[in-house]
């Protein structure tokens, strides 16, 4: 983990090569009308062929019981202590739009509102406006001007936009203007340290300007603002493993998390069989690789099990071509659970299996929750994972003498 | 555990109802001899059934070869770290016979002792004086008033009492008197710190006092005192997790324990099918119901293999009952191991298991140590088993966006 003092004494750069695949959302849990959990009736032949060779075991990524967002889920693959590296609701908005977010910028997420002629809340939603309405209204917003702050307005979809305030000094220690409730008008923003005043005073002045502006509408005539947050101070991906590390993802998000730890983000396609060919470009030129699948975690979302088995059995087509470009190390890992059961992350332990010259199987045969619970690994804190990924590539020395 | 920081924003109210069986001195260890742990030679088919169909575990208490007393036991599964919430040898003596302490009361675990014409120790336990003679000698030391301090003298058992001091500004810091050695006079109450020098003072008054009291008696003609502790400030347990808690519990200790931490103390008879009656009549008014078995530590504690076995095997009779309850969660876990052939408490992991909707059983067939480290929770730290109840209760929403 990250944290490890001296982790950075201990790690070497080698010529050998460490490709790290996540698949969102990859454990599930058991539905008992299907008699198992996705994993359990996928039909992976080469995801269990590589079990079948690798060390197994399951990550918990925060702690027993405890469901992860993607940031956290993420942070911690990645060597990060999820709980003391948070990271606010309006930073992830922002990284999901890959706004060019600095250190030291505060972002919110926004929504149009409507209130009544009192100014009290009718629908904090706006009637769910669309994003051909908001854009040019995120644009006239985009507009504003205050003392202290440069504002930026960036359309996310729908009712929802991120504003993000640039400036000396900016803190995001600030309530929230949401109150969560209809028939009472929105909450001023309130500092709560000393250090915040001024950002209090910049959104304050902003949101009366936008209220000025959006007032001769009957609907979305006001903002609501929350998640006040700024970039989270992490140590340099790259600079503490001594690796060369690159992103390939599809998402916006997964691109952004990837930013904010220092890992080059390479551009790539809509698919992932368009991440995968990037990947074959790139390989050579770095010896980490991250890379993102999304769906499994997409279908699980959606409560739709048969779907989800579908994008396993999706992924387990490409695992050959993975295969192909020989990685010295493949992991292949989860960010969090999203069973179909919950139609939404979990608590639950997520399948992990490394591969590299020093596995060579362990009696595990299947790549599922149940399989993996039995393979040397145990049950590991999802922070040690870059741990085992380095050693099994030969890049970390001795701790102590 | 209910260190982790922001558990209360993540728990949210529901209908649903968690009942947590603590069965005292769960774990046992083998019998070389029997062939088997008491678990494992226990005829339980209750048990097993339920393993067979919920997620299994081993639970560490505090750490791998610590061996727990009955507080940090129980702490841990209710989630608070037993070496932050250190509770003293006088604080669980006097919760153990239900004393009537309050936040900064100083209690003392108090023994009668016996000393010689020049004042040293000839026994320190008095001959094991038995409670007839102690009860009304207490009676006489309860009498004793000092300048600073209200005193309480309470008998426990034959030579043992609980003395608490009650005032201004009391403070645990202070010295032992019991010197562990004979031939030596008991030692004065020495303050730690400058907080502390009130404290001592009153101690030391009393104890003089004490000494004038008895001492024209032949034996028991002195007082020791030791572990001078106050209540430990415990987050609430239903604040912190937003549960409305209760707990049946037949030991009085156990009872105290679930008092501070804040949970509602029902009352209850002396037998474990009281206690259940007690839980059958109680469980809609609660979200959660600590409920505690004594008898299998109580025969452990003994070296009694066939005795746990038996108080095993009677509790799982007790099972249908619990079932008929039909608890959205039920978690069977134990505070720490007593295994018969070390006769007391011991260091051993201890099986657990939860049974819920998103549980459908995982292959472990019977309720054992070695079969509940094959199970899909693998080893935890016991202070995560609250976490898990929640989690499966759905009262966890996600962390971290």
């Amino acid at each position: 983990m990250i944290d490890f003092p001296g982790i950075n004494e201990i790690c070497t750069t080698t010529k050998s090569k460490i490709l790290m695949l996540v698949v969102d959302g990859l454990g599930g849990s058991v539905d008992q009308a299907k008699g198992g959990s996705e994993l359990d009736l996928a039909n992976i032949p080469n995801l269990d062929s590589l079990a079948s060779t690798s060390a197994c075991g399951l990550t918990t990524p925060v702690l027993p019981g405890i469901t992860p967002g993607s940031g956290p889920g993420h942070l911690s693959l990645f060597g990060y202590d999820p709980i003391k590296y948070l990271m606010g609701r309006g930073v992830l908005e922002a990284l999901g739009i890959e706004a060019n977010m600095k250190n030291g910028d505060v972002a919110a997420r926004g929504n149009f509102c409507t209130t009544d002629g009192e100014g009290n809340l009718l629908d904090r939603r706006a009637g769910r406006i669309k994003s051909e309405e908001t854009i040019p209204l995120c644009e006239e917003l985009n507009n504003i001007t205050v003392p202290g702050a440069q504002i930026e307005v960036i359309p996310v979809q729908d009712y929802r936009f991120v504003v993000m305030f640039r400036g000396i000094g900016m803190d995001e220690r600030v309530t929230e203007t949401d109150p969560q409730v209809l028939s009472v008008p929105p909450r001023p923003v309130e500092a709560l340290v000393e250090e915040s005043r001024n950002t209090a005073t910049a959104v304050n002045e902003f949101i009366s300007e936008a209220k000025r502006i959006l007032s001769k509408r009957d609907k979305a005539n006001m903002i609501l603002l929350r998640g006040f947050s700024q970039l989270p101070t992490l140590p340099d991906f790259g600079l503490t493993y001594r690796l060369n590390p690159a992103a390939i993802a599809a998402y916006p998000m997964y691109r952004g998390l990837a930013k904010i730890v220092g890992m080059k983000v390479i551009p790539t396609g809509q698919t992932f069989d368009q991440e995968i060919t990037t990947l074959e470009q790139n390989f050579q030129d770095h010896d980490f690789i991250y890379l993102h699948y999304k769906p499994a975690d997409a279908a699980g979302e959606d409560g739709d099990f048969d779907a989800k088995v579908a994008a396993l059995e999706e992924l387990d087509k490409f695992i050959p071509r993975l295969l192909e470009i020989n990685p010295d190390v493949l992991v292949v890992a989860g960010d969090h659970a999203t069973p179909s059961v919950l139609a939404a992350h979990g608590w639950q332990p997520v399948p992990f299996m490394i591969k590299s010259q020093f596995t060579s199987g362990e009696g595990v045969k299947e790549f599922t929750e149940r399989s993996c619970s039995a393979g040397s690994l145990g049950q590991i804190h999802a922070t040690q994972a870059m741990l085992l990924a380095l050693a099994h590539a030969g890049k970390l020395t001795k701790f102590g003498p």
